[in-house]
Order: C-alpha cells, then structure tokens, then sequence
C-alpha cells in the first residue's frame, strides 16, 4: 500500500537481494522508520519486541530470518537450531511455527551449499503467496461490504468495527480484516471504520488508523469498551477481525478483547466475520479455548503506554507505584459467536464443515 | 478511609463551616491533592472537569455547590439558576439531578435569610446518608463474598473483577462495587481484584488501584479487553461494578464498557452484581438503552492518554494527527445480563418487582 505517495510492502528485501527491510511498527504512527535486518538475531528480535507482528507478517518475517541464519551456517545442525530459535519467539501465532516448518521440509533434503538460495526462493514465495491470499480475503469480503451497502439502499456509508491491527502492516500486504475495507473503497463502496484502541499496546490507534488516514479512508477511534454500546444503537453494521491462529472446530484466537466484541456483535445480531488465510488454521485443534496457548506478555505494557509528548515518543506510567498488572495477550472467540470466515478460497461457516469445504485436502 | 493512615472523605466542610473540601481526583494516583471551593462556579467546574466524578460524590457535590450559591445570592430567583447550572454539569448521573432536586424541595419553603444554614444541613445530610447506604452495601455485598469464599472452601481468595471505580472515591466514604470488599477485606476474608483500567479516562488505573494499594488489598490491574479471557478460564468468582443510573427495569447504567463485562459474566456463569445506593434508582425510566441518555465526552479523552514522565503528569497523543475519535461515557447493560442488585437495603433481582420489593414506597 502507499505511504506518503511510495507503493510498500511490510516486509521486503534490500537492494543487495540479502538483508531485509521492515517498518518498525512500535514507532508508528509518529515516526516512519525503515529497519535494516541483517543477522538471524535480529530477526528474532524484531519478532519478539513487535517491530513486527501480525500473524501473517510474523510468518513471513521468520521465514526471511531463517535465511539470515543460514548466511551464517546452513550444515543440518543450523536448520534446527534455526528453528527452534525463531519457533520460541511467540507461542501463539500459528503463522510462525507453519513458516518455519515450510522452510524445514524444503531446506532439509538439500545440501548446505545449496540451501541459501532455496531458502530465499521460499521466503519470497510464502511473502507472495501471502499477498495473493489477501487480495483474494479483499474480494470475499468487499462483496460482503457491497451487499450490506446495496441492502443499505445505497443512502450511507457501511460501518465496521475491528479490533486490533489486521491490515497490511500485519501481512506483507492488503491485510486480512482490513483488505476488505481497501477493496471496498477502490471500488467506490462508502464505508466508515470504528476502530478498537487495542489496549495494552494500541495497535488500532497506531497502526489502523494511520493505515486508514493514509488511506483516505473514514474513521473513528474508540476505546475498547465502546463497541457494545455502538452496537446497541444500530452503529455498526458489521464486525471484521483477524485472527493469529483458528482452530479447525472455527473457534478463533486474535488479540485480547476481540471475544468479547464477538458477545455484543451476536448479542446485537451484527455480523461477526474473522479474515485469515489459510496458513492460519491450525488443523490440530478442536478446543480453542482449552488448547491455544495464550501468551502472557510483560505487564509494563499495561502499566505504561507509549504516546508523544512534546514531538517525544515516551511512556507515561497510568497506574500507582505498587500495583501489579496481568496481560495476557489474546482470547478465543467461540465458532458459535462468528457468523463466517472469510479465506483467500471464499467464506465458510466457523466449522470443521466450513472449512473443510473450501480446504478438502485437510479432510 | 485512610490516606497515609488519616482518615478522609472524599468531600468535606473545611474548617470556616461555609468552603469545600474535595480530593482533585484528575492528579491521582501521582498527587494527592486536595482543592477547596469557594464558589458555585468552582463546584461545577469540579464536577464537569471530574476532579470528582462517581454517581453519588456528583451528588454531594453538588449539594454543597448548591450552599456556595446560596452563599451569593439566597433570592427565589436565584435558586433556579443555580439549579439549572448545576444540573446542565452531566447528564447521565441521575444522583445530581435527584441531590438539586433535594435540595430545592428543602430550601423553596424557607425564607431567604433562613436558605444557608438549612442548604449546609441538607447537604451534610446527604452526605452522611451516602456513607450510612455505603456502609450496608458493604454488609450485604460482603455476604455474598463470604459465601463465596466458603462454597470455595476456603482455600482460595474470592476473585473479583470490577470495571471503573465505585470505590469510595467515587461516594463519600466506602464506595458502593467496593464497599463489600472493604468490609470482606475487614473481616478478614481473603480477596482479589482484577482492575478494569477503564479507558478512556483511566479511574480504574488511576483510583481503584490507588484505594486498593492504600488498603493493602490485593490485586491486578488489567485492560479492558482482558476480563472475558479471564472469565472463560474460571479465574474470576464475581463481577461487582457501580452505576451512574439504574431503571426502574433493573437496567443499569454505567461506565462505558460495563455492558461488555457483564456480556461475557452471563456466558460464562459467573455472577453479576451491581452495587447502588436508592438514590441511583431513576424510577422514571422502564427502557434504559432507549430512554437514559448518554453523555458524549470530548474525543481528546480517546485520542490522549494521561500518565506520569519523568515525575510529570503529562499528556501523550497516541494516535495519528488527522484520525478522529468518538467517545460516548456511559453504556447500558440490560437488566437480564444482571444477577442482582446490591442496595443499603438488602440485595434485589434487576427488576422492577426486585427494586418494589426493597422500595414498596416507590409502587
């Protein structure tokens, strides 16, 4: 998508076709700043203090990691540890461990001089794919759009909540919640977009919203605990979210909070509807709830927020000196709460059914 | 209760018998400072820019702004006016409207050189009533938490999650939603707090945990987000929050947000209580989403976040320049998402035939 004018990607290679360029996200939306991944640590790092995240853009971000660490040793007992190391980074996105183990099963027949170039082979291909997938999320789920704006009479913009950041900063491009929203609107489709905060680390008020006002696209900020009431009072005509792991029974796991929008949403009869690729389903399990790993992430995200003062991007302290904080980073929305998924193959109910309907090779 | 081992109220006489004393709850948990007002216009401009805040301090508040008024002018016509200023502050506590209201009854009667003294009397009344409501929500509330703890053999603190603060901060003393941990945590029954920070303005972060530290509770800040994972995997007993506006229904209004929280109680059978003095009743109003109106605050409140850098309070933007935010206060949670309510009488069903039951002079 375009900043400032520029066409870029999340994630893309520098000009000496080796090291690899990311937006450093925990700067945005004050500071624009490309970051310059040379070494596996580095990538490592980039990963685990959220320069990037997004399930998607996590994958993706592995998979270039692990050719930065083949530069380094690419014999057999490298591929492991390379693994292992980038596996340890986020124990939730299911994108990461399936980026990973696509590069083993190409790399691990190879021999170590010829696994270099497979590997940047690969990691392209998993970045391409990824766009392809999300463009193809951006047409299913812009058809949802039109509908609801055609059902609308066509007399006023189509309002969606998301929570979160699932637009293209979250993927190598398009997006996944948000792609249908960038398709609606280059099809000339009004829409308007209410836009979660996303506490603790406010990727809605970073990232979406500088997503949408790059975009041109209407938008409100709210706090997390706005959406219910907006629903309520007949604000929001759908609900569109990502999801950093989807169990093959339709639950879904995505950023804390995204549970209980999905509550009010069917308590209010909206549709609720989760945007994923494919890389995404974790075909191993059937009980969201009681089999996704939740991580618990550092609770200074809580205590602090980060914000700009005076052209400074600091942390304010919000809470007395003595209180502890809890954070675990994201929930599971029940499938019975999710009125479809929409995938890069077209949407389906939040089943085993559903999704074994558009991905059969699974069954 | 006590502040650095004094004990305070959050609104008292200072020692002239006619000035104010309030705490200036903006500047904690970072300052503890008490302001005096002089004046009307002070006192509604205490209760607008939410130095106190809380349905029932609203009230006492406004009582005593009511005397500084008088103080100026004691005149039938002025009544009016210092009413209608008062009442304009906010819109959707139902405790300032019925404290005016009190207050007028009281003083039309009497003649103007009579007005002061009787509006000083009235007001001390009011005040001493909240505390005496407070003090038995605490008693009735606090069962249930005993309860609780037995059912749990004891073996284990009662898990409470609670959203804003209805501490005593936001009464006169004891508070309503934490007037039964108060007195639980008096009598020696071990519970735990999880802490809705409560964005936009933070009263969790910034007040709750500051009494919760001050009386050596125990518990968790948390976000917003977070309380519908924690309900799923059994980690909270009970769900006690305050109101700014209760129906006649049984419908409560509070906190925006309140609505998800008790959403995500009701699908995870855990129980839901609101804690509200009678005064908080609005016996007018069957239909509370449809009929109580819900005060729209400046988008700076999204768009802002108030912190402590470098042992400044200060204001951090966290979103970018051109995004527009919208933030609606309160929200409301119907009555059949209630388990019940907790009042100075005893604990009803959210219902009208619950709230008749301990109110039979309202039938």
């Amino acid at each position: 998508m375009d900043v400032h004018g520029n066409p870029y990607r999340s994630i893309r290679l520098s000009q000496d076709d080796r090291q690899v360029e990311i937006i450093d996200q925990t700067r945005l939306p004050h500071e624009f700043v490309v970051v310059r991944l040379s070494t596996l640590d580095q990538a490592v790092e980039a990963i685990c203090d959220m320069q990037v995240r997004g399930a998607p853009l996590i994958g993706a971000t592995a998979a270039y990691g692990f050719c930065l660490g083949l530069l380094e040793n690419a014999e057999d007992k490298s591929l492991r540890v390379i693994a292992d190391t980038l596996i340890r980074c986020r124990p939730t996105a299911v994108n990461l461990r399936w980026a990973v183990q696509r590069m083993l099963t190409v790399l691990l027949p190879l021999s170590p001089s010829e696994r270099v170039a497979a590997a940047y082979e690969e990691a392209a291909a998993i970045c391409e794919e990824d766009v392809a997938a999300n463009k193809d999320i951006g047409k299913h789920g812009g058809g949802l759009l039109r509908e609801i704006w055609e059902k609308k009479g066509k007399s006023a913009p189509v309002n969606i909540l998301t929570h979160c950041n699932a637009g293209w900063l979250a993927t190598v491009d398009w997006g996944t919640a948000l792609a249908p929203v960038f398709r609606a609107h280059m099809d000339s489709i009004p829409v308007h977009v209410w836009v979660d905060e996303t506490r603790p680390r406010n990727q809605g008020a970073h990232l979406t919203a500088w997503e949408l006002v790059s975009a041109g696209i209407d938008h409100h900020l709210i706090v997390d605990n706005a959406g219910g009431h907006l629903m309520q009072h007949g604000q929001v005509d759908i609900c569109i979210v990502g999801t950093d792991r989807t169990a093959a029974s339709g639950d879904v796991c995505n950023k804390i909070g995204t549970y209980l929008k999905a509550l009010a949403a069917f308590d209010n009869q909206v549709p609720f509807y989760v945007a994923l690729p494919g890389s995404t389903i974790d075909w191993q399990v059937s009980d969201g709830v009681g089999e996704i790993p939740i991580e618990e992430r550092a609770p200074d995200e809580v205590l602090q927020v980060q914000g700009l003062h005076e052209r400074q991007l600091v942390q304010v302290g919000i809470a007395p000196a003595n209180t502890p904080a809890a954070n675990p980073a994201f929930d599971v929305t029940p499938a019975r709460l999710v009125t479809g998924l929409i995938t890069e193959r077209g949407i389906c109910s939040a089943s085993r059914a559903g999704l074994l309907s558009l991905y059969p090779e699974k069954g």
